[in-house]
């Protein structure tokens, strides 16, 4: 057994750890989830209603058009049907892109901290990242031009809202930076926390520009993250590109079943929104009143700066661990001084509200 | 947006049109499924409950380790924990094993006419695949080996049971394969009609070899072709490789909570045994009664030889779909005299004695 040359470069690699890992390995499960930036709320009663449904044909393969999902997306967004592919979740959908888009050897550009599934496929097909420094809080789009024209990268990446800070920029700032691409130069907009973003962080949708492809997901307000969702929306010739490369009956039946009906149950959505923005304030309150400071959120998650280097917030992290709280931390300084925690039920947070004060204790002074 | 140079040399393919896209063409569902060998007889009850019951969890993402469904694998097949991947059906794998073993300009090796998926992923990775033809209506071990020999190829790709043929091989015929491979070169023995073939058709799983990849699923006799859930046995060495590439949570958490339960039913999986033995003889009888001849078959289809050519069975298959019956058939000449006919439920078998001989009325002389 020979691996291919590139195969046999890459590390054996797992982008996140999963809390179920760290589960098994404490031996006892954690008390509250709140690590992963899923949706604590749960489904709507709507999509559980649907997955139910669904079990009994879970014999018969999905569509492997994905088309009753797309056209009611097509609805949603008021864009046409083909330029929206669906996939195993932005993760799936990711790499996809860098397939279609990034030969070995390949300049790709990103933000050093950001989405690490990013990372992990452009050098899983032979990219090679160029990643730019936050500014502050932020990603920084003008570092990213600078170095998509410096390298010559025609791959870009920029989360908004930003994950892991929770920071964003508005629909201004990044239209201005869809404009200023280099020629043949794709924007990867990871919008994964589009529906509990401000209405002014999101561009007009429009995929008659070959410019940018929008991912989303029924990952994070709709709570199917189990399901894998993702979709994005583009020029209908990179989206049927998608065609090309994608595993055809990859996105399963059910998933397809809970996401259309979780699209049609706008009031659960706009609960949803409700119970987030409520999680946030006591996500902050909490982190104020341990000494902490709370990032401002665009998402359904804080990023909470601990006060000094990213030694000491891990620290913290693996207090809340002993405490039973599930949480995660940027991979990289000086974003590596935050903890990033995720929205939750009341009960999650008064978990997290009697685990914070133990977990900096143990992280000490 | 530009293509990479292998990204754009792909046709845009879909492997298989699903049955839905029949439909919408059609204006009309169909009234019998019994074209992908799907598991009509749906799946356990034991699934179901797990489905059931995992709905309300959806909003977490599933264990990316998939540790308990490969945990309990290991156990139900007797060989250690880390020879085991699982992942978004064998589709996902097969293409997650090419893109580790084959580059770009490498031969593969493959039967004209075996599973269309496996070729799909070859040609998307920019591996050369040279086909060898069946002997009769079996694959053809010995030139499979031949022209691995004469090509170099290091990748070879033989289904035991056969689709589309339903034909079968014994143990020491593959195991006579295996030893007498080239050097360097795997088997990727793609076994997805295993639990429903006669026993002296699969040799004893040996993951210590690496010189083999045996590709199960649960979307066949367990009934869950919609959740995707597929595995691999194989040494370790290749196994881990898998966590270099894979989509890490690809495989959704209700196919995970389902896959287990139906693992841990094996009444189901007498009941769905017997079932299929006897659709297996109902199709053949309706076959016959209809001037056909069928084929022995080793899984949940059967072939059905139409007597005359491609064009012919064709038009048998497009009868059968006007009288509301979704079948299939091979690709590639000689085998495309045949159509390939789904097990299923009594009420199922009904319909199609109904259909067929109006089909082949259709179909004309």
């Amino acid at each position: 057994m020979r691996l291919t040359d590139l195969a046999a470069s890459l590390p054996a690699s797992v982008p996140f750890t999963g809390p179920e890992t760290l589960e098994r390995r404490a031996g006892r499960p954690f008390a509250a989830r709140l690590g992963a930036n899923e949706s604590g709320f749960g489904p709507s009663p709507r999509a559980i209603a649907a997955m139910e449904d669904a079990a009994r044909d879970a014999w018969m393969y999905g569509d492997p058009e994905y088309h009753d999902l797309r056209h009611a997306l097509a609805i949603h967004h008021g864009v046409p049907f083909d330029s929206i592919v669906a996939g195993e979740g932005i993760d799936g959908l990711l790499g996809y892109l860098v397939r279609l888009l990034v030969a070995p050897g390949d300049p790709v550009v990103t933000s050093a901290g950001a989405y690490p599934t990013f990372g992990y496929h452009v050098t899983g097909f032979g990219g090679v990242l160029h990643p730019v420094s936050y500014r502050g809080d932020h990603e920084d789009p003008d570092a990213l031009l600078a170095k998509a024209r410096e390298t010559g990268a025609r791959l870009i990446y920029l989360a908004n809202p930003d994950n892991p800070m929770g920071s964003h920029h508005d629909a201004a700032t990044v239209t201005a930076m869809i404009e200023a691409l280099p020629e043949d130069a794709v924007l990867c907009l990871d919008e994964a926390y589009a529906d509990l973003a401000p209405a002014d962080a999101l561009p007009r949708l429009d995929p008659s520009d070959p410019r940018v492809i929008r991912m989303r997901t029924f990952s994070k307000a709709h709570g199917l993250a189990g399901l894998r969702v993702g979709y994005a929306i583009g020029h209908p010739d990179l989206i049927a590109a998608f065609d090309r490369v994608r595993n055809h009956f990859g996105l399963n039946r059910m998933g397809q079943a809970a996401a259309l009906a979780s699209l049609a149950d706008e009031d659960w959505m706009t609960h949803v929104r409700e119970r987030v923005a409520e999680s946030r304030q006591t996500i902050a309150a909490i982190a104020r009143d341990a000494g902490l400071r709370p990032l401002p959120s665009a998402t359904n998650f804080v990023a909470v700066d601990c006060g000094r280097d990213g030694a000491h917030a891990r620290r913290v992290l693996e207090g809340l661990a002993q405490e039973g709280v599930f949480v995660r931390m940027p991979g990289v300084a000086p974003l590596d001084r935050c903890i990033r925690i995720s929205c939750g039920p009341v009960s999650d947070m008064e978990i997290l509200r009697g685990a914070l004060p133990k977990a900096i204790a143990f992280a000490g002074t």
